[in-house]
């Protein structure tokens, strides 16, 4: 292939045949580029992914498509061992694994980067996993957009299982929500503190739960856990995958678990392939993620207009003044900037 | 004054002269405009908030400034109640107050609506106490940008103590902290349920913390708790008002703790209208205000173009099929959109 390591930048033809040809360096270069912030980055990375996307799937009947997985879990429930342990039962029973991160904060503290880096040690080293520390960006959704984006190459590079995980912070477990087939909630039994620190509305969220740690004298409680929230998941109004979700007991550090919540995955995708649940949530979350990204661009768009720049100064005094009601305020400076476009 | 109930509408002046002496059912009327989705009503509403803007506050310096309280907790932690003990406390020392309800599900359950209606009895029968049921809304920050008006039309109603419940669904915390000078959230001591269903980042995000029915057989866990919220809350970074947020115990049923809450949001205001921190706050909340309902508005516009609803059907064909990607997608149409313009 015709690049070294001083070449800074690939021809888009080099990033697709590098993908699909399943080179994990090439992968890596490709995410960087979605990463980048510079407008001919953004250039390439547009051309790349456009032409790998016909080969990332868009509902998973064939079976070279991937299953998308997102694992969620307050700090401390033990989230990395549990990918890792994971990720290492599909790797040996050779299927390959991407597992990718949403961490808004990342950014903020570099702890959790170089987190990313040391964990998940042994899964990291085997040929057919790769892993992907956060990606760093200005704001949540644009974090969220580079790991969707990031996905499609892993998918275009032929990893079967995405594994995207979320450190909780903001809205990061709706944004993964919103890009994977299937959400993962991790929690911890314990004295009352079952709910604690979890957000409301996540385990309506969930398609399956994971007690963790669920070893030693945890056992008992975990057990009990596990059957309240067997009864308060009968509860919830029924899921509209048409799979009511299950609860598991699992032990990262003893390896116990991993086997059922794995079957239970590719029962979820038989029967949600069947009855058309999965592909009609893949369109509607593409559909999503595209008037997301619309409206974006619209407000950059015109908030670059000459007008609207040359305006704004003085309305937003008089706003700020309280002089202005906001919503008035807002009406009358859009008006003037399509009055004179 | 020229109007009798036959007439659906008044006009402008008649609103404005209205309000500005006190007229219940005028300011009523006026609220309700403003809650309209029609576009004529828009327009009346516009007119008579800016009319009445001068009069309402930008910071409390004045001694006829209204301090903004933002009230938060659980359901069942007893917010009605505490805001009908404390509103009680209010009128009674001669202190006129306006109760607004932020609740995104009031449309979905009718229940809630219902409520706000019988709740709060001795309070909403007093000269000095106006209280309104939630505005209804299509989505959470439609409802927010209602209460916040109809907040700027009770200031200008001359009401001294504007008091915002917030139901905690979805991001509705969020919203009320940022149109309020002042954040409580009421809390429930327990066995180890402290933490239990309020949301990561709620006590950051308060200005005090109430634990609330402290009264029987709960009293000793609700001192346990303070201790424990006391000391937690020294762990957190200082907050920007500069003021130390405080812990109360309160049995609204026992009419205990309200007169010290009350000392506490006066310290407050005099503290950070000394340090300008008040000030500051409106000024930055009203910008963030505008910028919000301008972005709204932008992706309104755009979206009405002639071209782009004639372009989005193919775009969005491709987006959801996963053969265009989102991205993509959205640059292309958004730049063929302003290419036609």
């Amino acid at each position: 292939m015709a690049f070294s390591s001083q070449k800074p930048r690939l021809s888009v033809n080099e990033y697709v045949a590098g993908i699909q040809s399943g080179n994990r360096f090439i992968l890596s270069k490709a995410i960087t580029l979605i990463e980048s912030e510079l407008s001919a980055d953004a250039s390439i990375a547009d051309q790349v992914l456009q032409q790998v996307m016909p080969v990332t799937p868009n509902a998973f009947g064939a079976k070279d498509k991937a299953i998308r997985l997102g694992i969620t879990g307050v700090p401390g429930v033990g989230k990395s061992t549990f990918i890792e342990a994971l990720g290492n039962y599909l790797v040996t029973s050779g299927i390959s694994v991407a597992v990718l991160t949403v961490d808004p904060s990342s950014q903020k503290t570099r702890g959790s980067i170089m987190g990313d880096k040391t964990r998940m040690t042994m899964l990291s080293q085997h040929p057919m996993a790769f892993i992907r520390p956060s990606a760093t960006g200005t704001y949540l959704g644009g974090v969220a957009r580079k790991t969707r984006e990031a996905m499609l190459l892993c998918e275009a590079a032929g990893y079967q299982v995405m594994i995207v995980e979320t450190v909780g912070v903001g809205q990061s477990e709706t944004e993964v929500r919103d890009m994977v087939d299937f959400f993962l909630l991790l929690m911890l039994a314990g004295a009352g503190d079952e709910l604690q620190g979890i957000k409301k509305g996540i385990i309506e969220m969930a398609d399956a739960l994971v007690i963790n740690k669920a070893d030693g004298d945890n056992t008992k409680n975990a057990k009990e856990a596990r059957q309240n929230y067997t009864q308060a998941l009968h509860l919830l109004p029924p899921a509209e995958s048409g799979v009511v979700p299950a609860v598991f007991l699992s032990s990262a550090t003893e390896n116990q678990g991993i086997e059922d919540i794995w079957q239970f995955i590719k029962a979820f995708e038989q029967t949600t392939t069947r009855n058309h649940y999965l592909q009609k949530l893949r369109e509607q979350q593409n559909l999503q993620w595209f008037h997301k990204t619309l409206h974006s661009l619209m407000v950059k768009a015109l908030s670059q207009q000459e007008n609207m720049q040359s305006m704004l100064p003085a309305i937003e005094q008089q706003v700020r003044q309280g002089i202005l009601p906001a919503t008035q305020a807002a009406r009358q400076l859009l008006e003037a900037v399509f009055s004179k476009t």
